[in-house]
């Protein structure tokens, strides 16, 4: 039975506690958060005892394995004292902001960079991952595009944007990640276009609304990226790779699978899950489920710190990209 | 080149001649109306003479072939008066309200009824069609169940309807001839469920506005059709076959494809293409081809005045039925 | 919290024991069953003791509700029990396979049966429900037709449907209960017709393997049926309901909403659900809710035995209307 | 009654006589085409006279209009000639593979431009035409992003490719002219990715076989193209939409809506109409009747020359930025 802990009870926190209570082979035994009472709330919940320190948590001998859900600054350094403590890690994306500091924290880790894991969820949904297997299994024959969808349902407040490093270390890096697993090569060209056609205010920040990106593999595979920060019929999560042999397409969820048909519309549906938590939550699920996989039988994690760093590598040329209006190579 | 008479310049007829007019080995020659004025005008648009006696049609030397959409209760006559001048027929359905008159009909063509051909239009659907191919193809395995929608738009005038001989001879006939043929077996039990469920002054008429029939033929396949005078969506027609090796459906048609993603519904088309003539225009054009195939090749004609016949029986008995609340034999 | 013994710890007794464990107010405290390794087994994974005898549950003082999952012959006896030991119950269908029982233990129940709920799972199916909803909210109007698909993905073992009670009773009984639900009025008046397409063996038993039912409320609603014991796609289970205002459609589900567009098909995607628990997995987790949220709040249960003896007659009904080729009337 | 001319009786030829002798207004007078078999056979199908030379048919006293579907290299002049002789002219895109030569005749054409069509087929499309009209109606509120899928069923002949101008001015010209007409603005910024991923061959000719486009305009509306000359599945044209209230989606289309359900695949439907004359023949016909229109009522065509240089502007300078890997500005 692995013993874990959960660094950060606010709501993604929450989403890994339930994950971890729910697993037959690991149990939830440490919560920690400064706002102690989150962390009880989290722990009477779903098991463990509630700490205010993280490094309380990391240090405890009993504990196997911390997920990192705590601010984004802090995730290099809580990282480096697990893995240093010799616990398996799953930490939430990014690494940082700071492509300089993620590749620093990427060197440090050395050895114990197999037992860090970087959560990127989107490749556990099980649509996304039956389109990777099935590329793979060559269903569609050589790959030669991808094109990626991906718009939130609301711009999220001003506050949280100021310190969420732009729309594209913030909300593409997630297709940044997408992208390159299922491209299966690193992208070498990126060029973004960015513009703000609904919340002038983001200029102030030097951040975009609205975005696209057009990137291309050394091999001359080529994949767009559409991106918005808010659609107005919901959380728009699409995927479509085009092959030498056939096409597949992943398409949005709803609540349920009802069609209504009345004197103006035919085939009306409801609208699209909205909130990222519901829509992925299968993901988080096989995402944990992934993480503890590998844990348990001490192997290599899916996703590493390495690919945190290639996919902000990405956002970061694509800000320059849209703020340049040039090309950027990447390697 | 076949020349061809339409007889009766209706709504029906202009189709028809429309589709004689645009066919290569075909030409319309004569239109007749009572109402010489429509038969000019639909000469005038589409070529031919027009005359106000049918019988002019009939017997003119130059017609090969001649077009039957006048009133249903002229039909019997007009055909036997075509067969007997040596004329091919096409004969709008049904072939009378009465099942007497038209299995007298059945046996006074004789040797005729192989180049009379009733107007059962929905067998040339190319959705239809491509069901009946492909179940004979195999693509289903052996046929177990058949489930016809058959929604009207709106219900038709009650002065129509007076006439009617009644929704099961009048509307249903359609889907009655679709299952014979759909099945490849003669249904052998009927039993039909009728309300007045939005037009109560049917009652008056012994006629109903919603139905629902069950069939099954000797071989124990099964058949359900569901059907209503008035939909509020538009035109509903649909099939569903259902074999050992899979399924098959039939989608209805709207204007284009588009689909519309709001903040109240996603996926929402347009209406239903609301018209049986817009809805079955390609099986009209695709009707007369096979027609004219026929009577060019002086080959048998694909469905005949026996076709129009074993469909009003099946309408009599789902009559009977739902106004006995029994179980009714055919045979 | 509510403690909780599951009777039963055959396949739907660990689906259930799975979701009285997950509920935050409820607790399984003891899984009964004569082969007591698979009640040690369910015990040892969700928690609680494990009993062979099932009176030893239902008469433990601790115990505030048992879920029956047991054999049919046993559900009237332990049924009673249960209710006369004062617990809350939540009892699979169908009641019993003879409506005379039924009937008797309805009887017996006398004002214990508002507490004893009858598991007819469909009704909490997240489309099936938002359907239900939704025609109460007026969404299409007046309800005229209900149309239920219902195929299983392949027949059960022979010695399985030796003790079924035939395909009405065993399997059709879920769609007796949909309807009369959606319809929201009891159907006086049945028509059903039995066939042997695939499987011959079932003569020797009076049962069937493809069925079609037709039936009527008082009020003229009209429903119809159909179902098989095997599609070749997997587990059909749909929904159309037509009103005056508009139409309402549920599809079936799938793994994934990827489709797939290669050189013969287009847009092809995977199986259906195949299994039952799979495709009912969230409405068996919501039936639960339903019982435990009903027992906590000491109010009736939503289905009740009533319900279960009703589907019943209607199940009746359909087997003699098949096997006599006539309608037959139920009250 | 107006009286068109054919020059060139080619395959696009054939479409366009067809729908001139369909119409009320329109009859078709002239054929010419050097290959004189050609433009008789047309003739003697669709009515008129044939001729060999292009230049007698313009400059017949009874022409009304003359449609240009003789090679691209001669369109400029037999435009201009037409235009001259007081001819109204619909000219098949493009209007020349040269820019240079391509503005030049717009000069040159001054105020007879009005009365001069380019044959931007697509924008009659009834899919695409209805999402033009509904986003000008305000039902997806202000335009965002636009995504148009381009993808051949097969890849030309190498022959017609080496005079094609290459894949952007050849085939992605149409999309070019869909986006400035979606849009409702100029690009301003392109850029281009090309790539040879199936045909080593185009290298000689520095054409691609896989492009993708990235639009901008002034006000920062963004428009997203990909293109192929080979998909397997089909002739693929798709449009999305996206605006600050909704998306629409133009799918693409086959020959019946019949769905299939097997054992492997379920939702299965046939290929997507592969040749465009099938595909766009209803936007053909539209695009006739619109000329028609507008030359009947003495007003101005739809899509003008200038059209067809911007659209060619946009090529060119996706070619560019596709063959140096920088953005390209365009005005």
């Amino acid at each position: 039975m692995l013993k874990i802990a959960i660094l950060g009870a606010g709501r993604i926190g929450q989403v890994h506690a339930a994950n971890v209570a729910r697993h037959r082979d690991a149990q939830l035994a440490l919560v920690a958060d400064p706002l102690i009472d989150n962390a009880r709330a989290l722990a009477a919940h779903y098991g463990g005892t509630a700490v205010n320190n993280p490094l309380d948590a990391i240090n405890h001998p009993d504990i196997d394995a911390v997920v990192i859900c705590s601010p984004t600054d802090t995730h290099v350094e809580l990282m480096l004292a697990a893995a240093s403590a010799g616990k398996a890690v799953l930490c939430e994306k990014p690494v940082d902001l700071d492509i300089g500091k993620a590749l620093e924290a990427e060197r440090a880790l050395g050895q114990h960079a197999r037992r860090v894991m970087l959560g990127f969820n989107r490749r556990f949904d099980p649509g996304f991952n039956e389109i990777h297997r099935r590329i793979r299994n060559g269903d569609i024959g050589d790959l030669h595009q991808v094109i990626i969808t991906s718009r939130d349902p609301g711009l999220a407040p001003m506050n949280y944007l100021k310190h969420s490093g732009g729309i594209f270390r913030d909300m593409v890096i997630h297709d940044f990640d997408l992208a390159r697993w299922i491209l299966g090569e690193e992208p070498v060209e990126v060029f973004a276009t960015g513009s703000r056609l609904f919340e002038p205010a983001l200029e102030a920040l030097g951040d975009y609304d609205t975005v696209m990106v057009q990137l291309r593999t050394a091999s001359g595979k080529q994949c767009q990226i559409n991106c918005s920060r808010r659609a107005a019929y919901g959380y728009d999560q699409r995927l479509e790779v085009f092959g030498a042999g056939g096409m597949m397409l992943n398409d949005n969820q709803r609540e349920t699978t009802v069609r209504h048909f009345g004197a103006q519309t035919t085939e009306a549906r409801g609208p699209l899950l909205n909130f990222f938590m519901q829509r992925y939550s299968e993901a988080y699920q096989l995402e944990m489920e992934s993480f503890i996989s590998a844990i348990g039988n001490d192997g290599a994690v899916p996703i590493t710190v390495h690919d945190g760093c290639q996919a902000l590598k990405l956002a970061d040329a694509a800000q320059r990209s849209a703020d340049t209006l040039t090309v950027v190579n990447v390697n």
